[in-house]
C-alpha cells in the first residue's frame, strides 16, 4: 500500500493537463500533439469535442506525462503560447501534483460535507481541502478533528454584505481556487460569485430545471413524480440555472412521503456532488456558454 | 406453448381484481378479507396503501381468484355492495379475463404505436385493441397487417371540434375503455378529456414536470442536462399536468446533440409508456388527487 | 426537529410488526386482520406473497399502531398464538422501539463501516450499535469517538478457533441479535454460523454469483465486463451461496483498470450493504430456503 | 426531413473511420494526426486508449471527413501504411457510407430479431441487413414482408455439419461482414466461428460470467437473485466466454417467477443486442485478447 502511494505521488509528479479551447479548425490536434512530441512528453488520456458546425467550437483536454515536469513547467507553457497564440486558444496547463486549495460551504444538513471529507480521508479526493465556513456549528467537532480549520459565521440575508466580506476576505487569505457549497443554503450575491467565476459548485436538490428554488422535495411529493433527483452545477447569478456538471436521480413511489424522499435525496446528492468535484479537481470540465463538457 | 396458454387463460378465466378506495379507518382489510375468505375465494395478490392522517385516505387492490366467477360475478357485488357502504368506498371489481377495448392514438412517429403492438403480438399487453386512429398515413400498413382496424383522421387546430368529434364517435362505437396517446401530437380539448376521465395515457418525452409543453428535447439540449426522461400520465385539462404513473430516464453527454437526445428518448418512451399502459390493463392504477398510487 | 423527532418515538412506541410463514391456505389473511381489529390496532402497512403452488407457502409482515403496546405484548402474543397453532405458522411479534442489538465486524477496510455508522449518527439506522470487532486497530479512533466499544482481536486463520471464541463470547455479554460483516476479510467456521443463523449479514464485492470467493474486482477487471456488482447476503456455510437480500451495479469501461473497480465497487457495497441492513432491522425480509422475500 | 437525410447521406459519403492498435509508444498520435491534417482531413472525433504499461498497448479511432473520400480512399490507404509499418500498428480504414453487410440468425423468440428489424426500419441501424437465417419458421412473414430473404434450415445438433455448409455458403453467397446470433439457440462448431473471427455477436440472456451455459432464467430465479441481466460478446469457441460488448440488467423481486424473469429479460436483451451491434457497425469496437475496448 505504501509503495503503491509513492508509485503514485511519483508518477503525478512528472503529470500534467492541457485544456485548450478556441474556434474549429484543421490542424489542432497536430500541432498539439506534435508539440508534445517534440517535448518528449508521453500522452496518457487524450480527448476532444467539437460542438456542432454552428457554434465551430473546439474543446481539448490532454493529460500527459513529461521528466521533470516542475522544472519544466514555465519553459512549457512559454513554447506552447505560441501554438496557442496561433489557433487563438483559451488553454491552460495544470500540474496533477499541486492539488486544488478547496473551502467547503455548509449549513446544518451535513450530509454532503461528511461524504466530501469522506472521501478525502479515503485518498479518493484529489483536493487540498482548506477550510470549512459554516452558518450552523454543529459541524465544527468533525471538521477540526481532521486538522481542517472551521469558521463559523452566522448568516441571513439582512446581513448577506457583511457575510459575504468575510468569506471573500478567508478565501483570499487561503488562496482558495474551489468553493464547494455543500448544501450551503444561503444565496450569495452577483458580487460574490462574480470573484470566483466557474470556480464554485453546488448541489441542488431536484433534477433541475424541474423544481427550481426552495423545497423542491416538498414539491417533488405534490407533484407525485417516480423518479426524484440533484444536480451539481456551478454557480452563476441566475438561481439554479448555472452550467449542470453532473445529475443523478433514484425511483420513488406512493410510499414515500415528502421526509422520506428527502432522506432519498440525501443519498443522490452525496455521490452526485462527490462526482461533480472530482472530475472539476482533476480539470475534467471545460465550460461553453451555459453548458459543460465532462471530459471522463 | 399452446398447453400454457390454455393454463393462463383457464387461471384467468376466474380471477379478478377489487379495487377499493376510501376514508382511513380499522376494519377495512379484515371486513374484505373476512367477505372473501366467505365466497370461498383465494386472494392471489393484496396491496395496500394509507395516505398520511391528514388527507386520511386508504387504498387497496386485492387479485383473488373463485370458483364460476363469471356466473357468480354479479352476485358478488351485490354482496360486496353492503360492505362497500358500510364503509362508504369508491370500489370496482374488474375480471381479468376481460381485456380492455383499447384504442390507439398516434401521429407521424410511430416507436411507441411499434412497441405496444410488438407487446400485444407477444401476449405481453393485456388488452384488446380496437381500432389505431392517426393524424398520418404512414403506420397505416402495419396497423392493418395485424388485422386492427386503422383510421385516418387528419387533424390540426383549426378543425379540432369536427375531428373529435369523429373520433368520439368511434370510441363510442368501439366502447372504448383505454386511450392510449402514443406520441399523438395534437392537444385534446376539455370536452374530449372530460369524457374519458382518468382513462387517457400519454407520454410525454420529457422528465415533468421539466420541459412541459413543446420540443422538449431541444430545450433539454440547450439546458444541457446530463440526464434526458419521459413521462407517462394521465391526461387532465392541464397541458402535462396529470397524474403521473410512471417516468424513466437515460444518462447524455456533451457528445449527444438535440437528435441524439430524441433517438435516446424514443427508447425511454417506449419503455415507459408500455409500463404504464400495462399497469393500467392490469387495474393496478389508483388516482388520488394529482397524484397515482401504483401497486406493482 | 426536535418535536418531531419526539413524534417519531411516540409513534414507534405502540408500534409493532407481526412477521408469518406457513402453508399456503384460505383464510390466513381473514383471521390475522380480523384478530388486529378485535384488538383495535390500526394497520399501517401489510405486504404478503405466496409462492408457487408446487412450494405453497405463504409469507406475511403486517405493521400495526396500537394503544398501550408495551404492557398489551406478552397478552397480545398469548391471544394470536391460537390463530398461529390452528395455521400452523413461524410466526414472530417485533416491537418497533426495540432497536436491535448490533455488532459490526470490519478489517481494514473502513468504508462500509463508515457508512454504516454515518446512517446511524444521521438516525437512519434502526440499529442500536453495540460493538465493533476487528482484527485490524486503524478503526478503533472513530469507533471510540462515537461512544462504541472497540475489540481488536487479531485474527487469521491459524487461530480462527480461540478468535472465534472470544467473539461469540463478546457477541453472547452483549445479547447481540445481529452480525454485520461490513468487509470482514476472514472466514466463518459453521460453529460459528449455526449459532446465528439467518442473523449474519455479509456484504461480498461481486455481482453474485459470478465472482464467488476471492479478489472479484482483479477477476471482473480480466473477463472485461462492463458492469461491476456488490451483494449483500445471510452467511451460511456454503462461501457466498446464501439468502441474497439486496445488489446493485455500476457502469465501467475500458478506461478503468482493477483499481479503479475497488473504488467504483466501494460505492457500490457501501450503498447496498446499507440497504439490506435497513431492511433486516425493519423485519422486512423473511428467509425462504435459500432465497429470500423483502417486503420493502 | 428528406433535406436533413440527404445532408446526412452526403456527410457519410466523405465520412472515414481509422482504426489502430499497437505498441504504446511516444508520436503515434502526432504521426498519425499530422497525417490527417496533411491530407486535408477534418477530425470529428478522436479517441484513444493505452493499456496498462505491463502489457504496453495503444488503441485509436479517429473519424474524419475529407473531400471527395471515394476517390482517394485507396490513395489515403496506401500513404498512411508508411505510418503504419513506421509504428507497426495492425489498422484499417473503413467508410462510412458501405454499411456492413449483415446476416441475421435467430431461432423461435423473436424479439431480439424485432428490435433490430425496428431499429433498421426507423434508419437507426447502420447496417445492410442481407438475409435472416432460422431453424423455425414463425418469422418468414415478417422478415419477408420487408423485403429481406429469409431462409428456414432446420438444425439439431445430429445434422450441425451439414446445416453449418449450408449457413457458410449462404453467407459467402452475400458477402457477409457480420452475423449476428439473435437468440439463435444453436451453438456453432469452431470451424465456422473460427471463419468469421470477432464478426459474430451473441446476446446471452445472463449477466455473464453468472449463469453461463442453458436455462439461465431458470437458474437466476433458484439463486434468488435480486437484479437480472443479459450480455453482448462476441462469439469464440468457448461457450458464452468471448469477449464482451455491452451488458444491462433490471431489478427482479420475489414476485417474480422464471417466467417473469424472461419477460423482464426479452426486455433488456432487446437493448443490450442493439447497442452493441450498433457500436460494432460504427468501428467503435476493438478487441484485445478476451476483452473489448469501446469507444462510445
Amino acid at each position: 500500500m505504501e509503495i503503491r502511494q509513492m508509485n503514485e505521488q511519483a508518477r503525478n509528479t512528472n503529470k500534467a493537463r492541457l485544456l485548450i479551447s478556441c474556434g474549429d479548425q484543421p490542424g489542432i490536434v497536430a500541432a498539439v500533439s506534435q508539440f508534445l512530441y517534440g517535448q518528449g512528453a508521453n500522452i496518457v488520456e487524450s480527448n476532444q469535442h467539437s460542438t456542432d458546425p454552428e457554434a465551430g467550437l473546439f474543446f481539448m483536454r490532454v493529460e500527459f506525462e513529461i521528466d521533470n515536469l516542475h522544472e519544466r513547467a514555465d519553459a512549457l507553457k512559454q513554447s506552447f503560447s505560441k501554438i496557442a497564440s496561433e489557433f487563438n486558444m483559451d488553454w491552460r496547463l495544470s500540474l496533477a501534483s499541486k492539488r486544488k486549495k478547496t473551502a467547503i460551504f455548509v449549513s446544518k444538513e451535513p450530509h454532503c460535507l461528511l461524504e466530501l471529507l469522506w472521501e478525502y480521508q479515503n485518498g479518493d479526493l484529489d483536493a487540498d481541502i482548506a477550510l470549512v465556513i459554516s452558518n450552523h456549528e454543529n459541524s465544527k467537532g468533525l471538521v477540526e478533528s481532521l486538522g481542517i480549520p472551521f469558521y463559523y459565521i452566522p448568516a441571513n440575508k439582512d446581513i448577506r454584505q457583511e457575510v459575504e466580506e468575510k468569506q471573500l476576505q478567508l478565501l483570499d487569505e487561503y488562496n482558495i481556487e474551489l468553493i464547494i457549497l455543500a448544501r450551503y443554503m444561503q444565496i450569495l450575491t452577483p458580487n460574490f460569485v462574480s470573484k470566483h467565476p466557474h470556480r464554485i459548485i453546488n448541489i441542488h436538490h431536484s433534477f433541475l430545471p424541474a423544481f427550481i428554488g426552495a423545497k423542491p422535495y416538498e414539491r417533488a411529493y405534490n407533484r407525485g413524480v417516480k423518479l426524484i433527483g440533484a444536480t451539481s452545477h456551478y454557480v452563476t447569478n441566475d438561481l439554479d440555472e448555472g452550467p449542470i456538471i453532473e445529475q443523478g436521480v433514484e425511483r420513488v413511489s406512493h410510499h414515500h412521503n415528502a421526509e422520506d424522499l428527502k432522506k432519498i435525496g440525501r443519498s443522490i446528492e452525496r455521490s452526485v456532488l462527490a462526482r461533480a468535484v472530482n472530475w472539476h479537481l482533476q480539470d475534467r470540465v471545460l465550460v461553453h456558454g451555459n453548458k459543460t463538457i465532462v471530459f471522463n
